[in-house]
């Protein structure tokens, strides 16, 4: 058996289709940024190309869901792309072709599932992989998502349900699948007054793709996760999620902070917990309504960078890559902020109020990096921590975004950052 | 219009089939309890004879659900009885038989209804009454039953939502029901984490009652209501839950004294809080390892029906009335006791202590009347309250279980009771 | 024994020094406003004359508390008037020359208190009335006040616990007191974690008030009361409040809504839910940053007055009187307003949504009284509720506030009120 | 500066009052256990020697706390040891001597103090060390503790407050003071309903001790520490509490599974979440209805010392040394438990059932080291995890308690305990 934290050595880094298609992203798109990818970010390590919600839904088109829209299934219950958005899977090739044309780019492919079993197959009375079981049987009828009427939950305990699963990761083993997402499944105490599944549904997908024969990273949603269940996230996960979805709002942003304050410990040998994708560049591209570029300021993407980078999460881009700007296209190119993301340990908040937070780090090279954020309004100065400073000797600090570097004892170090900015300095 | 009060100026009083029948009851059970109530019951004050749920489920046989099983609907999404276990329903009759063969024995009908739309009708893409609306268009469909899976929640602001529930009140109406449970709707604060419907959906219901062209009695389910929505449930309805499903357990009876208490201001005027069901006699008639005559001694049996007298609840029957014996006759039967529930006033707790309850009203002709309640396992005295003791002369007090009367100065009355026992007597 | 609900047959009214003179008030204060109802309300029904609290502290003099403040005592632990501020309470006389002036102009005389016993008897190791008892002996020393310092709570089971409180009453009934605000002691969950010591010292101080041989109303602060505990309230006191302190700020007066349509089936008979004093005329007298003429507009003071008379809450009137102006004491003299208030009954909320509640009651002589409140900001219009129109004729209608009287079939009859405003008929 | 986490850079190992002499601990007992572990223990590793609560109070005397007790304490509201119990302290010298005595075995002293300021020293008008400032100035009137009437918190925004508590480990530092475990502090969301002021009160105590010019550990008491403020504890303190009083009760012992499942990621590094005293060996010496040897079996004492060995807790003895017998002496001065628990890396559970635990750790030479541990009350066979099996060669596995070896493949090794029963194996 191999072990689960092989398959994320490092942050996994990557775009997902979310942010800018909502539930209505098509092949075209998902090869689109997957070109994009290969031509100007794989170089920087970024390799995820991740299909989002409603890839068996025919009529999906925004990011609002259909209630009761009837899902493409086959005999066994199991999801299936929609052909008229996915042509690639006619003839009952589900992802293959789209997974092998990603895969020859150099990437990687991954795709986004609800936890649990169609309500649609229980009220045809479909079966599922094992014989003389039927969809209905598996069924957690109570454990229902709050926001998406697709599925039921499935009860870890019926006969069957491990079964199903198994069937539906082989499937996804066969496709050439390397990353999946489970949605309503990461708040565990969502529904405290229930029986709810999602704790034993996470050893269940765990046990389906340690034996499925294929690495894929796990990937667990929607926060946010309750720190009391880290161990249970550790030992089964390979990302999963803080927060409820994130989007560009400073508010969001700003709450971010607090937890990755609590959470810091659990990060690093293949267990990444998640801030969530990262809402820059072109979203929501086909909602009329709410079509944008990012609402953040330069200066808060750059905060927000900074922190992802600095706390190790995953790097999951949310917008249409190919329409970004040169300046989106620097916050993903800047090679020792990625070093940072993927190569630094030691990681941890040092001071944490309500106005500013300060990390710090070790880098690939032994050396500390310390990154500065003023979570208020107002300017505010930053001094090196006491216990930062060892000695009285001239240091050289590397400003890693901006790439200069000042020379200076440590203690007389002092900056003054506007309100929402931060800076991350190399000490060497 | 009319007062929805007027439907119950005193306590309801009947049978239903739940306690005994569980979800199997059938047409000739309901026929052979309302026999025994014109019999036995009827000079009494019992009435209502009321169907309990599962009625348009063919294969519901035991006190079990059964999971997504198929359920008897109209083309308007309106589930009708299964006529095998139904016969007169026949050729759309409904309950328009049964109702009249029970108004022919000078008895009242009830049935029990689950809120919401039969998720089967979702699935099958049926319509309702109203012109080009589907079943799933005013589904609310996180707004599940935690124990049941056959409805969804209905969304109240959807078009069309208050026409279905108009068309199902008056084809009740039209069958000459008197009475409707419905069910998965009083405990208003079940699922805080979301925009549970059954507040609207109470409302809903009030209103199409109100439209239908017939009185009926509307009692709500299951308890704990919460008493921040006594208002709520004071307007809208004539009986609601104060618990969970009430059964043959003293620890049940002791905490449905709190209950009284925290509720007794709100009974009265149509309105009666309702401790549930008397699971008294023969229970679980038809399920082999549950079938028994309720676990209560006579002595909490009287306990029991006292409280229930004194803080006037409803009354209605859980056992199979034909196989009563005759103490549990006898407690039906005592024009006292129930004179107490459907006719006294100023029915209050005098005092709520861990071991011991007393409460006092006026019987309808002005006489005090007291029932001391021991809670505890031991033997406990009891005196006549300070409070109540208006004078040093001699009063007669009859014990209205046993018949008969003592008469002293209130001052010197003492009785000790057993554990679990009761007593009740009216001064003059 | 007498029946403590015989001390306050209808809701209390009266003046209280908190609202104008915070912790500062002076024995000239009382006599003052004293004096204003003597010749401007006592006609109206006006009566109690209510010292707020810290009059045992020499230096009290705003309304913000001094912190372990040096208070004065008797030798029995027991709190007496600081001399500097209540110069008849010299030579050991208490309040009971100021009781008597008050007596003398025909009106009533109440104080407040903590519940508890002082810190400083603990610290100083004083006794308390019964022998070989200490004031630490009865102190419960979790149970503190978390917004005033003088007081430890008292363990009720505590041998010595009744008596000291016995000592209380007896002395506040020499001095001939009529009223007592007991503070910190209403909401009784206040602090789940722990033994709080409250509700059963609310027991004690009933038993102290029925032995001290002088009718008192026991009024409870502060709120929020929880219902839950209704019936022990009800028991034991004759006023409690139904939330924090309230203020003129429309914020608290809309959600005082909702509270009395939660708590209305409580009131009557000796209890009186209590809305807290009216925060209208001259507030904070003496304190330079907030002294001020009530904020509330005028629309909204008439709608303050109209919901605490139909919800008969008391009327203790918070500003210095003295310097009302002629629309404040408008407020109080209107003699129908007051008989709602007084002698209404059958008072009950008929709608409560988030933008309007309507609200019905039978005036004395049995006509229905309704009052509809408009809680938005804009103009919503009002008919009569179907339920209140019982037939087709010409009925007359009276603004109570205004006088006018017209003349229409009740359901022609349709207001537009502008946000936060009120009107209140009588229909004949 | 240094870095607070050198102050214990393992878990602190050592001897605690509590358990055995409760708040009556004295001088003559302190050495007789510091000479005990002289001549038995040190060569292991136990050092420390920490006298628990109340040494400042005269009368202390049994595990009962005095309420309202008189305390002993200097010119600046600072406490200090009764002399009558701590002969020593005389003349002003405080535990300087005792300290000293301690110091000359070649072990460490410790204290405890419950945070903030004696609440006496408040009623008595007493100054702190600041000029012009009174202990009542700096007290936090609400933040009392629920179990001990000593103190009120400290105000940590009040001008003297850091003063205050410098003042008081300025002479903790001139006694000799090692350690230092302060009461009523860790559980900082206790009293949530309140500004409680433990979080300010543990970084102002920081700030004195790294301000002091001498190394102490700081503890924190009492549990449950909660887990979001997991960073500001890792920041602040050496150990902290998991739990509220552990003792000898097989349900606390079992609970605690749970805790270090919870907590494991934040220990290392000067940081050791505590698990509580060991009670162990002669409990409660000096009272009489108490006094006894632990309730736990030795089965259970195995299992005791296996989980804070491989969790990495904290190792303080808390029955009085003299009077161990043989296998609790051998508890204590097992190399290989005791080398675990010193010098393992990467402690980790595998598995977390209701009724079984694996933990797993690296050794100080990177053998791999596994503890089984039955929860239940049967019999229960234990494998293996897959993950640990790299090869299929035979290795072998010494049982660290008994001390055998075994040589088996790892896929075969299979072992059944008994209920309540633990197991630790070393592999290579």
């Amino acid at each position: 058996m191999k072990n689960k934290n092989d398959a994320a050595k490092t942050p996994p880094m990557g775009w997902n289709s979310w942010d800018c298609f909502g539930a209505g992203v098509t092949e075209k798109d998902l090869l689109l940024n997957a070109e994009y990818i290969r031509d100007n970010l794989k170089e920087y390590g970024w390799e995820y190309v991740v299909c989002d919600i409603q890839w068996y839904e025919p009529t999906a088109d925004s990011v609002r869901y259909h209630k009761f829209a009837p899902l493409c299934m086959d005999e066994f219950s199991r999801l299936i792309p929609a052909e008229n958005r996915f042509p690639s899977s006619k003839g009952g090739k589900g992802f293959s072709v789209t997974a092998e044309k990603i895969h020859g780019m150099g990437l990687k492919f991954g795709i986004h599932i609800m936890r649990g079993i169609p309500r649609q197959a229980v009220y045809e009375r479909r079966r599922i992989i094992k014989d003389g079981v039927f969809a209905g049987d598996i069924a957690a009828e109570y454990s229902v998502c709050s926001w998406n009427t697709d599925m039921y939950g499935v009860d870890a305990n019926a006969p069957g349900a491990l079964e199903y699963y198994q069937s539906l990761f082989d499937m996804y083993a066969q496709w050439g699948v390397d990353f999946v997402k489970v949605d309503d499944i990461c708040n565990t105490e969502f529904r405290p007054d229930n029986p709810y599944s999602a704790k034993k549904e996470i050893e269940l997908i765990r046990k389906a793709i340690d034996n499925c024969g294929r690495d894929m990273v796990l990937s667990l949603s929607p926060g946010p996760a309750v720190i009391e269940h880290g161990h249970h996230l550790s030992r089964n996960a390979n990302m999963w999620r803080l927060t409820g979805d994130f989007w560009d709002d400073w508010d969001k942003l700003k709450k971010m902070f607090r937890k990755c304050e609590m959470w810091y410990k659990f990060t690093g040998g293949g267990c990444w917990p998640d801030c969530d994708m990262l809402p820059l560049g072109h979203l929501n591209v086909n909602d009329p309504g709410e079509t944008r570029f990012t609402r953040f300021t330069k200066d808060e993407q750059i905060t927000l960078m900074t922190l992802w980078s600095i706390f190790r999460s995953p790097l999951i881009f949310g917008g249409h890559l190919p329409d970004n700007d040169g300046f989106t296209l620097s916050l993903l190119t800047n090679r020792d902020i990625i070093d940072i993301n993927q190569s630094s340990s030691n990681n941890r908040p040092l001071i944490s109020e309500d106005d500013r937070a300060v990390w710090v780090c070790d880098d690939k090279n032994g050396f500390k990096t310390i990154a500065f954020f003023n979570l208020s309004e107002d300017e505010i100065s930053f001094k090196i921590p006491q216990e930062l400073i060892e000695d009285n000797e001239i240091h050289s600090l590397k400003d890693l975004w901006k790439g200069d570097i000042i020379n200076c004892r440590l203690c007389d170090y002092c900056v003054k950052l506007c309100g929402h900015c931060s800076k991350i300095l190399r000490i060497y």
